[in-house]
């Protein structure tokens, strides 16, 4: 892999990263649905050089707590649609879809993953996750969530079907000769066949292998079942910001990982989360920070810790301390490392705002184009990142004050490119093209 | 409903209607999936002032016979990231998609709908369909497909589960205020708590309620039961072309069951296929009719006939007359009268090329733009049509021609508008934005 830094363009809500970043006076909530705010989006992040917009998502509504509703910014399009949308307003950039294999089809997703990437002529993207909560349970017929490590063998199962459906047609399979009156030539397809625990799958798959012959694939893997799925079939996975020394430890743990599932660690590329708040000044970057962190409401603080921790303490004061005495087990629901609930085990009492705060302070870089240049660059070649997923904590002010401020600065010092070279998303990846899978065990059609 | 003919623009597989017209002189088989030959279709469409593009689909790829991929252009783009990726192409044309609800899941077609009614602007439609074939069935975990009144009952679940999520956001819900930090008022979102015979779904849906409220449904309802379920929910009906007569005894039948039902018969519209082969003068016509039959190979032709009669025919001649005494049951496949089957039934002995080419004659009107013109008035003003989904027999030729030869009579008439007068696909269909349904039995977030 090119010692290049890669960088991804985070969107979830339309209104930032941070909860209630809509309220920030140059916030446009009354655009969240509207094409044109997704379009500057994309055109921004592509005028950023960016390798890729990462689309997260979740098939749900937190309303477990009525502040989700009351303060919180969390309507927005549907993935595919949406990136299928900017299709038109971008050239370059990857347009990269978390989807999920709990509450889909196999046929369906391999299906629409083509089709981007044909349309986008090789830019698709995927962010495969495994949903984590019983809000997303609900919406597809079940009460709780399958259990972790089912979910995890049904997205092992889920990512063979694709790759097998997406290599349904051989590269050479379409002749289109109008002469002889072939359009296709049979001894290049393949059935899928597959009969396994979770799916049963026979293709080919009604659209032709895309150009980049598996769109690109994210993951997240932050538990250890996850991070051997990343491992074993991933090109890239998507992490949270963490303190250097764990970010190191993580990041080489992953990398061994992969080598132990018989791959090139340097074909697989680990991308922090990083939340910048950036200003020409450190104290105006500062005053920035504080005023986002001012804008969540007391109530949204205190709800959003209680889902966190899983402890309920709504109706009390964001100042009023309290000691750890989880009420629900949410171990079900999220294997990664819950470091509030740790902050407050490890502290005899604490106080909702404090947790939020440090929460919030922990996951911020807050300081200057350099500072934020800076920390990137350590963990880069430090041996903790590959490159970044960027959130920008208000939209879409904060891909604009990224793009004008950072960028230019990891530019400057040969991190990032000036423009884009690659064709597609994949070979931006530094990765090869897949042949197509040997047809041992395949039928022909 | 305004007297004006409603037209539709069809599109399945790209390379036209007709099975082989790929084949003809002016196809582009290497652009079946190229983004910039749909941006040409969509905004030929609205240079012809469509009221919408109509995007048939299947989930499988029809390799029953080897002709299916031998010599029949079968991939083509998935419906909802196509018509997505048009949105940025065109202005006013409605993008309808057609959707299986035996395959799907309400909770994600309720919010892919959504999302492309907001990006395009009230552009939306929905095909219901509940899916035809054992191929389809062999793609998601079955072997042969669900019983015709079980996929009905599904159906007729799925739009109730998903209307109920599309009316999860009340119309005022968003108030994205600042100031008091309120984002949304819990008052006006209900939870659709929806617990039947096929789903369980609680909501509410993580988008707004569409810009149509309802995005406009369209169904083929060729069977009663599928007539049924179409009189009852849905605001317009695809059907196929049939003599006169049939046509307006279907006609009156169907807008009876939407009386039956409750419905207002004018705000329900009736929307045979028709494959118009037009050109200048007559016999130019019949010669291009006659060079696209022709360029039907035989194989592909007996393999054809096999499947739609229900026969194994393979290994004759196409000119080889043969006895009519189907081999397996499809009833179960297509409840829709099978014409090539009642010729069948009814000769003594038929030969496959004899019944290839009568139904293609049946389905199609030769002739000049003032014959085509003439066929489309009789039947609007003979109470047998309230619009028209218009097939074109190749691509892109086809679209451009219609356009160019048929549209300007149709416009001359009085049938068709020359402009876009209404914003949003329902309101070109003279229907009403559905209110919010009344809260009782749903519950209050």
């Amino acid at each position: 892999m090119t010692r290049r830094l890669l960088l991804g363009a985070f969107l979830f809500h339309p209104g930032g990263a941070h909860v209630t970043g809509w309220r920030h006076p140059s916030a446009e909530p009354d655009r969240h649905l509207d094409p044109d705010f997704y379009a500057d989006f994309a055109r921004t992040a592509e005028r950023g050089v960016f390798d890729t917009i990462f689309l997260a998502d979740g098939l749900y509504l937190w309303d477990r707590y009525p502040s989700g509703i009351d303060h919180y910014s969390q309507v927005r399009p549907e993935p595919l649609t949406l990136l299928s949308a900017l299709v038109a307003h971008t050239r370059h950039i990857g347009l990269a879809a978390t989807v999920s294999t709990t509450y889909n089809e196999p046929y369906h997703v391999a299906r629409a993953l083509a089709s981007l990437d044909h349309l986008s002529g090789g830019r698709a993207g995927w962010n495969l996750v495994t949903s984590r909560y019983d809000e997303e349970a609900r919406n597809f017929g079940g009460d709780a969530h399958l259990d972790h490590s089912r979910r995890y063998e049904r997205g092992a199962e889920f990512v063979r079907v694709v790759e097998r459906l997406w290599d349904s047609w051989g590269d050479e399979a379409i002749l289109a000769d109008k002469v002889s009156g072939r359009f296709a030539d049979a001894s290049k397809l393949t059935t899928t066949d597959h009969r396994g625990e979770f799916f049963t799958v026979r293709g080919p798959l009604n659209i032709t292998r895309p150009p980049q012959g598996h769109p690109v694939q994210f993951q997240a893997g932050g538990s250890p079942a996850g991070q051997d799925l990343a491992a074993s079939t991933a090109d890239a996975v998507f992490t949270r910001w963490q303190p250097l020394g764990e970010a190191q430890a993580f990041y080489a743990g992953l990398k061994a990982r992969v080598v132990d599932h018989g791959r090139d660690p340097d074909r697989f590329a680990i991308l922090p989360s990083i939340r910048p708040v950036v200003a020409s000044s450190r104290a105006e970057a500062e005053d920035l920070a504080e005023e986002l962190l001012a804008s969540t409401p007391d109530t949204l603080i205190v709800e959003d810790v209680s889902h966190t921790v899983g402890q309920d303490l709504t109706g009390r004061s964001a100042d009023e301390p309290f000691t750890y005495r989880p009420d629900t087990d949410t171990s079900n629901e999220s294997r990664s490392p819950n470091r509030l609930a740790e902050w407050s085990r490890a502290a005899d009492r604490v106080t909702a705002r404090e947790l939020y705060a440090r929460a919030f302070r922990e996951q911020t870089v807050v300081g200057t184009p350099q500072r934020v240049a800076d920390e990137m660059e350590a963990r880069f070649r430090g041996g903790a990142a590959d490159g970044f997923i960027v959130q920008f904590l208000t939209l879409p002010s904060g891909i604009h004050r990224f793009v004008d401020l950072v960028v230019p600065e990891l530019q400057r010092r040969g991190l990032t490119r000036t423009g884009y070279e690659e064709r597609t998303l994949r070979e931006r990846f530094g990765l090869e093209r897949p042949r197509v899978a040997a047809s041992i065990g395949e039928t022909r059609v």
